[in-house]
C-alpha cells in the first residue's frame, strides 16, 4: 500500500493506487494525531495533505513542520481561519490576530492556501447584511498580509444551513463578491461539492470563479439524506450519496483547477474506524467517483 | 376573542387582535381535523385559513367548502400539489393526475393560491439537471388548466437543504424562471422567510418576483439553530429566531404583494399545544414582529 504510482492504476497488491491529486482533508480522520495522520496517509500513496490548525497546535508549529518535511507529503492547505462577523471591539480584534497567527503557519508549513470560515450571525443579531459586511471587511485587512506571505485566504461558501450558526457567506458568488476585490494573488474561494452541488446556476458560478483564477481549492464528498441529528456530520465517501462528481469536475476541470482535490469528510461513522481505514476508503471511492473526471 | 377588527389593536379582552392580512395555515395547528382548525381560526379574530388536501380529503371536499362557507373564513391557498420529477411513465402521469385534481379542489374552496413543492431527486438518481427540468415540463402540462380554473400555481422554492429528498427547486430565481414562461395568471411562486432569509440577493430576487405580479403568496415563520434531528420541524413563531421581518416583509410590501400572509410553521412544541393556543401564539408573534412591517 505504499505505492507512489503517478496515475491511477491497480498497484501490486490489487489495491486501488491513490490519484496524485488526491489530498487527505485531516478532518476525515479527526481523532488522528498529527503523526498519525502523516503516517497513514504517506503509507497509503497518497501525496497530499490538508491540515488543521489544532493537531498542529498539539505538537508545536516548528514540530509539525518537522514531521511534514520528514513525512513528504505536501500540504495542499491549512484550516482554518476567519470567523470575521463580530462587530468592531475586542472579539474582532482577537479573531484578526488570531487569522494572523493562521497565515504565518499556513506559509511555514509550505501550503499555498488557508481556508476561511466566515463566521456566524453573531448572538443576539438579525443584521445578515452587516454581518457579510464584516467579513468583507475583515479580508481586506488581511489581504495585503496574506499576500507578502505567499498565501492566498480561500473563502469556503458554506452551504446555507449553517447560515446563522456557522458561516454567514452562503454561495460561491458571494465568495467571488468578496475574493475579486483583493485580486486571486491573495483572495480565492473553495469549491467544496458538498456546499455548492444544489446551486441552479453552479456551471456560471465555477467558470466564474475559474476565469479570474479564483479556485484556491476543489473539495469533495458526498451528500446524502436523510441528514443526521447534527447536520454538520452529513457527509460522505464520494460515490455514497448523489453528487454529480463527473459534471462537477468537469466544470471545475473546465475552469482550469490544477491543484490538489482534497476529501474533507465530517461523518462519526468514519471517523470511528481506524485512520488507515479511512484513509484507504477515501482513496478508493476517490479512485472510482473522482478521478476519472479531473 | 371573536374579533373582527381590520386593524391590529388591543381586543377588549386584552388579547392582540388579529391582523387582517394574517392566515393560520393549517400545518401551524398539524393535528387539528378541517371543522377544529377552522373554529379555532375564526375564535380568535383570524379571518383567514390556509389548508391542507389531507384534512380537506378526510371530510370530503363537499363538506369541505360547507364547512369553510360556514366559517365565513378566507381559504388563502391550498397546500398542496408538485412532486413532478419523476421520469415519464405511471408514476409521473399519476402526479399529474393527483395535480388536476388538486387545482379542482383550490377552485372549489375558493382559494386562489396552490402552492407546489417540486419534489425530490428520484431514487438512485444523481440527475438534478435533469429532476429540475422535469418540474418545469409538469408545470407547462397543468398551466392552461390552472388558469381556466382560476386557480394560480404557486411554486414554493424549498431551503437547499431539502433539495435531494423534498424540493429540486431551491430558490426563489430558479423558481422565476420556470412561472415566467407560463404568465403570472397561472403560475407564481411563494416567498417564504424560511427558505429564502439568507439569499445573497434577496432584494433583487423578490424585486424581480414582485415587478411581474408573481408573488401569489407570502409565508412566514423563523429559523433558528441548532436544527432540530428532523430538520423539517426547526421552524418557529416569527420573533423566536434570527429573521428579519422587518427587511423582508419591506421588501414583499415594496414588490406591491397585498394579499394574505400565511404563518406556516412546523414544530413538534406547537403541534404539541391544543390548537387555540397555537392560533392565539401565532396571532401574537405575527402581531409583534410581522404586522408593523406589512
Amino acid at each position: 500500500m505504499t505505492s507512489t504510482l503517478p496515475t491511477p492504476a491497480a498497484s501490486a497488491t490489487g489495491a486501488t493506487a491513490a490519484h496524485p491529486r488526491l489530498s487527505i482533508n485531516q478532518a476525515t480522520i479527526e481523532y488522528a494525531h498529527l503523526a498519525t495522520a502523516l503516517r497513514v496517509t504517506a503509507d497509503a500513496g497518497v501525496t497530499s495533505i490538508g491540515l488543521w490548525r489544532e493537531p498542529v497546535a498539539e505538537v508545536g508549529l516548528d514540530t509539525a513542520v518537522q514531521l511534514v518535511v520528514d513525512s513528504g507529503l505536501r500540504v495542499s492547505s491549512l484550516c482554518r481561519g476567519g470567523f470575521f462577523t463580530n462587530p468592531e471591539g475586542p472579539a474582532r480584534r482577537a479573531a484578526i490576530n488570531e487569522n494572523r497567527r493562521a497565515i504565518a503557519e499556513t506559509a511555514a508549513l509550505g501550503a499555498p492556501t488557508l481556508v476561511l470560515v466566515a463566521g456566524e450571525l453573531p448572538e443576539g443579531s438579525r443584521d445578515l447584511v452587516g454581518a457579510r459586511a464584516r467579513v468583507r471587511d475583515t479580508i481586506g485587512e488581511l489581504a495585503d498580509e496574506a499576500r507578502a506571505a505567499g498565501v492566498t485566504l480561500a473563502i469556503e461558501a458554506l452551504h446555507p444551513m449553517y447560515v446563522s450558526d456557522r458561516a454567514v457567506v452562503s454561495t460561491l458568488g458571494q465568495a467571488l463578491d468578496i475574493a475579486e476585490q483583493f485580486g486571486s494573488d491573495a483572495v480565492g474561494v473553495v469549491v467544496d461539492t458538498f456546499h455548492v452541488w444544489w446551486y441552479p446556476d453552479l456551471a456560471a458560478q465555477v467558470a466564474r470563479a475559474g476565469a479570474g483564477g479564483y479556485i484556491a481549492s476543489y473539495q469533495v464528498c458526498d451528500w446524502a439524506t436523510p441528514l443526521p441529528a447534527d447536520v454538520l456530520l452529513g457527509r460522505h465517501y464520494p460515490g455514497d450519496g448523489v453528487i454529480d462528481f463527473a459534471a462537477i469536475s468537469e466544470l471545475v476541470r473546465t475552469a482550469g483547477y490544477t491543484g490538489d482535490v482534497e476529501v474533507e469528510i465530517f461523518n462519526q461513522a468514519i471517523w470511528d474506524t481506524p485512520p488507515a481505514e479511512a484513509v484507504a476508503g477515501t482513496v478508493a471511492s476517490f479512485g472510482t467517483a473522482v478521478a476519472p473526471h479531473l
